[in-house]
């Protein structure tokens, strides 16, 4: 079995090469809900949906985000009435929050609908939201305390940022399922996601971090930094705010207490010893996936890094 | 000013004429609302959004309900997630039912939204609904008691009607503006609509059939049946079950307590003195509405019925 905590669109481009590789039935990913909020009276759960539509084929490719030919015409519609539309949601997307926000408020944990959901889109993968408690996340800027999404999509990440606050996480427990994953895999992979808000939030929720402290798996990372900035996202000035180096080495320091290989890209060859200075093996290669044989190129060499350190052990 | 008591599909072909021979700022329509329902986790209201469309210019003409040249991208991708689809939402109508359902839930009462719509749409005239409270249209059939879409539109009204509830009407009252629109009218019209689940729960809603009682206005209705048969829906069944006679008699029945003047088809002549029996004059003309020319004559014939009856008084 493989466990990979995943946020967004970084981590959504690798498992699609990862799916190539190894059989989606022994893959089970624990994703990111901080992002998580509600627009339009729907519960919106981006980086849940990314990965689902990722795996399922149906993403934008080219956005990374949303549905490939999906349609505007109710959210134009909703802009005539007055509706805020600075969240760009797709008419087939919308069939995914509305049914979520249904099955939520009948009820139903989103662990549930989450699993409901890839099955109906054909996603062999589990897909495990990382706890069935709100935890949203604030990102603290010089204009004020806002949502993430509100930071990122609605003001387009251009305030400074002063920190970065899981709001309730201490009352969070993690989902169902999301222990056992991290406890009983053979592999942990920690897919090339933003470390303060795609995987920080995983790790804030109480008992996950203990549990990647204490599992027996070997545990491989990505670095979502390449030569210093982000390959997609505003995780440099997230990075600054919570103090961490924004760099390969940047990454290492915010998993240094339980990772046990981080794949950096060739151009951060030169960080290799000061990450290894932090007890965490170091392997080189490209990691920027451009296409499919990227993706299936860095899934293996992950694989690989994984397995070759379960020998060493 | 000339105020309306309006149903769905009937009503709205009535006032697209009579908005075309009267300045609609000076026309007020009081809308059924007991076809509401909850669909989705959405606040649907059939008639009022119809009404609404329909002089908004922006209605599918040829189904009556719906927007013209909408797509079902999003109902689609609902059937794929295992959501009902019988009820078929287009994506530009989901906007109005999304808008609703979060300005409802924000607190906001029924009666502001419509207006905040009709404007949005540049609809001159005032939409008022019935009420602001819940009354749902609950039809008991033979295989059980269900709300009037479900028997409607679900179960294509194949089921043996035996009685019709208004539920929670008693605990209901007028919308605000209700009142006034028949205390204060000129002229109030009864559109082409049907006397049991159209204009039935507006008459039941306490305080309604009393001031359309008391008003020194003239009360002209439209006769929805012709030659014993409705032009649209299932008014005969619904008609049967409350012990109303199928014909433009039973329309005269049920409103005899207050309706002035009645316009009946001319297929309906031979009914003339049956109905003026009951108190109720009657105007005899061509009531069918094929196109724009048909609804601006038999709206100009209803004004004139109006008007006459009027002096005659």
């Amino acid at each position: 079995m493989i466990t990979t905590l995943a946020g967004g669109v970084g981590a959504a481009r690798f498992l699609e090469g990862l799916v190539q590789v190894i059989s989606p039935e022994i893959l089970k990913i624990i994703v990111n809900t901080g992002d998580d909020f509600v627009l339009h009276g729907l519960h919106i759960s981006p980086d849940l949906d990314i990965i689902t539509c990722t795996l399922a084929g149906i993403i934008n490719q080219e956005q990374g985000w949303g549905i490939a030919g999906d349609t505007y015409a109710c959210l134009d519609s909703l802009e005539q009435l007055g509706a805020p539309t600075w969240f760009k949601i797709g008419d087939q997307d919308l069939a995914l929050h509305l049914q979520r926000t249904q099955l939520l408020n009948a009820g139903h944990p989103l662990t549930y609908i989450t699993d409901l959901f890839r099955r109906a889109l054909n996603v062999g993968a589990q897909i495990l939201p990382m706890s069935n408690q709100a935890v949203p996340t604030h990102i603290v800027t010089a204009e004020g305390e806002m949502h993430f999404e509100a930071y990122l999509v609605e003001r387009q990440a251009k305030d400074a940022v002063l920190s970065v606050r899981f709001v309730d996480v201490e009352q969070a427990k993690p989902a169902p399922g999301v222990l056992d994953a991290i406890k009983n895999a053979d592999i942990i992979l920690l897919g090339p996601s933003n470390p303060v808000v795609s995987i920080g939030p995983i790790l804030a929720v109480p008992g996950i971090r203990k549990a990647l402290q204490d599992t027996l798996a070997p545990i491989v990372g990505i670095s979502p930094i390449v030569g210093g900035a982000a390959i997609k996202g505003p995780a440099v000035p997230l990075m600054q705010a919570v103090g961490l180096e924004t760099s390969a080495k940047g990454v290492a320091q915010a998993y240094r207490d339980f990772l046990n290989v981080l794949i950096i890209d060739n151009v951060d060859a030169h960080l290799k010893y000061e990450i290894e200075a932090l007890g965490i093996h170091v392997v080189i290669t490209d990691t920027i996936m451009r296409n499919m044989e990227d993706k299936i190129r860095l899934a293996k060499a992950t694989l690989a890094a994984a397995e070759s350190y379960q020998k060493e052990r």
